[in-house]
């Protein structure tokens, strides 16, 4: 009998696209599902594809060739845990086991370790695209055992998505254990940024300027012909063309209730910056806009409540004002992406990742949701400098930065005397305004803890370690 | 032989003085170092004291009347499960034990439930005032076995700071397991706000206005009489009158550098408030101001690299700017109490700890680091209103905010446009803002999570899940 070439565990969409993805480029495929019913479905749909239904995992493991190469497309969590202890004694030395979930990166670290132990290679890999990328074309993350990638390098390669620019495949060896896991963590950090970073940018031309939704619609798809191509505004501006299919005859957007949720990975990358000791405000307030936006009748009851500043009127240019949010916009991203690359980089030296920046802002270029012809600027950046110590530094950054940081400081100013809040725009000039102080007034703080706790400060005079007699008696 | 009344692991100097405090109140108190020759200085230092020296474990726990009452005051972390590893063999059933660290709140949750299995009593409470409290009385916040905690009130009450107000201890039970430590994590929390706050003040005042260090003490002085009156004002005020005392003759907030330390329990409250969905800006935003500030080398760099604003020249009346900060000041510190205690509602449903928040506020008043007038106000909302979904719809809170926030539009308009970086400032606003708007941009979101990950949307004008086909094939 033929082994299969590669197996799938878990015929949710995920699982079973990236397992169509892979049959399209030639390889036969072994399936297997908790209820084989679902992997039944999935072979009797496709009757012309080289997939083969198991239904035991030892019949799945005694189906593929060896090394054999497993891809787990199950519910992160606990159940990835289940799926590999029982998949476990099926297996041989120097098979590669696959995790493609959103996995938490400490996780993937673990269970490298652990299987590692059995002679197992592990790899956890990120795939960003959603469902369509999976079938189509996604961006890969893959992190484990270096030699283990190599065998599967050639069937990733061939099922990533391309980049327009060079058709370079959206795929690339990210590090060792979790690496790949912590970078698509940090992607999906992004994602919620540049989200909330569009949502201000509506949310300031409906309110300021009355602009309509099919108005919006235009902005948009303008803003995408430029340097904002992406992706995230492409979809955007398609949004808000599309009414509503359940009869009001409305724009869609207009009912959809405005409650964000959230799947968790917005929130890992702000708790490890937290542990990392690297400011990332940004993407905090925007996973923290969310958790606002989700206390919906506490706003609508607050809003009959508290204060609202007096009536705002923007009397200046229509036109102009829109360029200017545009720019704040770009100047936004800009900040984010420098705050999620120092998050990478101090990661990288925290696990000894090695992590390939460049690289990283490539196969972002195509397949996933924060695709942007914006990211060629990063592999550029880190091109020329391979150590710079933030993004902002780079000529394309600092020189972007210093022709829009007016606008963003003017529409920042405009939104708070207006009332309109724009949690990510302030964060983005705080940031850069931080990040460029010379002199911050830290010093007082550090004369506190150092009152108060006797936590010893430093001089800008010379080096050591001081404390100060606070006290008359000490 | 007569037993001691209470015993004291650990002589740092937090450990030195609460045993040299409880003492004091007419306790007789045992004593326990791990190195011992630490314990006959604490003794030898204080001949006339009622305090015993014990070199053994076994010696400790023998000379302390049953059921003993113990304080361990060692380095949070790894050395309090070794502590209690050792002492455990030499305990019996119905003692308490006691954590006075800053102990992570679901460490104490855990050594809570594995020693109630032995019949062991664990207290972790938080203990506020730096070691001048602890030798003077300290802010408590307890949290454990309430009939245990019973058997230690009447000391626990005695060795509290009383409040000037009412002369109460700062002292009650918070709630069960880790709910105590989970209390003061939010109260460091909390800290760094105010910190913040102040430091950014501070910087406004000093750039903006040009005032003198000496001018700078008058102010906090006279910010100390009114509404803002605290502790972390006083000594602001007082550090500013300060001289080096290196030599240089200049105020010992210009020499100290600006580059904040931390000991990270505020950024186990920005990461616990991730967790549970809060959203808590404004702490977040100083701990991640303490990461940048130390990022002095980069900054440094950064400042002679990237452009700042057109030169900013306030040209109004200085007092008139002087006051608007200050109601900046006290605006964001009141939206920073809302989110704090809408974080510690949140938890408290999530543990099921049923905290007191209104004498949460109470135990605060004394002792502790933000001790301050203000805090009577969330005593007497939470009296009010015990269920307050948020302390901002409180009359007190809504009418400051309404009086108030004209001051902190402007000034962070102005910081904006002058290229200082008020980040809790900004984030307060923000989150004032956010918190009335009756509609936020999150529908857009929404809608962009569906079309990529058909993560489904709630709809404004009727109940259910609903989908989006985004793509025509569906």
């Amino acid at each position: 009998m033929t082994k299969q070439q590669f197996g799938v565990v878990g015929m949710a969409v995920m699982g079973k696209n990236l397992a169509l993805n892979i049959e399209s480029r030639g390889y036969s495929v072994a399936l297997f599902n908790r209820t084989g019913a679902k992997t039944d479905e999935v072979v009797t749909e496709h009757p012309d594809k080289n997939l083969k239904a198991t239904y035991t995992m030892e019949e799945f493991a005694d189906s593929i060739e060896k090394p054999r190469r497993i891809l787990l497309m199950v519910k992160a969590g606990p159940a990835t845990d289940a799926t590999i202890k029982e998949l476990l004694p099926h297996l041989d030395k120097g098979d590669i086991l696959i995790d493609g979930g959103n996995t938490f990166f400490q996780d993937t670290i673990r269970r490298n370790e652990e299987l590692a132990n059995s002679g197992i290679n592990f790899i956890g890999t990120g795939v960003s695209g959603g469902e369509k990328g999976a079938l189509e074309g996604p961006s890969m993350m893959p992190g484990g055992q270096k030699e283990a990638y190599d065998l599967v390098a050639p069937i990733f390669e061939q099922i990533a998505a391309k980049a327009d620019e060079d058709g370079e495949p959206c795929v690339t060896y990210i590090g060792p254990n979790g690496a790949g896991h912590y970078v698509k963590m940090v992607h999906n950090g992004i994602e919620y940024g540049d989200m909330q970073l569009i949502a201000e940018s509506y949310d300031l031309m409906k309110q300021l300027l009355g602009l309509s939704v099919e108005e919006l619609a235009d902005v948009f798809s303008e803003w995408n012909k430029g340097e904002l191509d992406s992706y995230l505004i492409e979809i955007t501006a398609d949004i808000l063309t599309r009414k509503d299919d359940e009869g009001t005859g409305k724009p869609i957007v207009d009912v959809i209730l405005d409650a964000a949720g959230n799947k968790g990975t917005g929130k890992w990358t702000s708790q490890s910056a937290l542990d990392l000791g690297v400011p990332l405000p940004l993407i905090t307030e925007s996973v923290f806009a969310r958790f606002i936006s989700a206390y919906k009748e506490e706003r609508v009851n607050a809003s009959k409540v508290l204060a609202a500043p007096a009536e705002y009127k923007y009397e200046g240019d229509k036109t102009e004002l829109i360029e200017k949010i545009r720019q704040a916009l770009y100047f936004s991203k800009l900040m984010s992406y420098a705050q999620g690359f120092s998050q990478l980089r101090t990661a990288s030296k925290e696990y000894d990742w090695d992590l390939p920046f460049g690289d990283i802002a490539k196969i972002w270029r195509a397949g996933c949701i924060i695709r942007a012809r914006f990211l060629q600027k990063i592999t550029d950046a880190y091109k020329k400098d391979p150590d710079i110590a933030n993004l902002m530094l780079d000529d394309y950054f600092k020189d972007i930065a210093a022709k829009y940081q007016k606008a963003v400081r003017e529409v920042v100013a405009i939104a708070v005397q207006a009332g309109i809040p724009v949690p990510t725009f302030s964060s983005a000039i705080t940031y850069y305004d931080s990040y460029r102080a010379e002199r911050l007034p830290a010093n007082l703080i550090q004369a506190q803890r150092d009152y108060f706790g006797a936590h010893t400060y430093e001089r800008t005079d010379k080096a050591g370690i001081f404390h100060y007699s606070w006290y008359h008696e000490e």
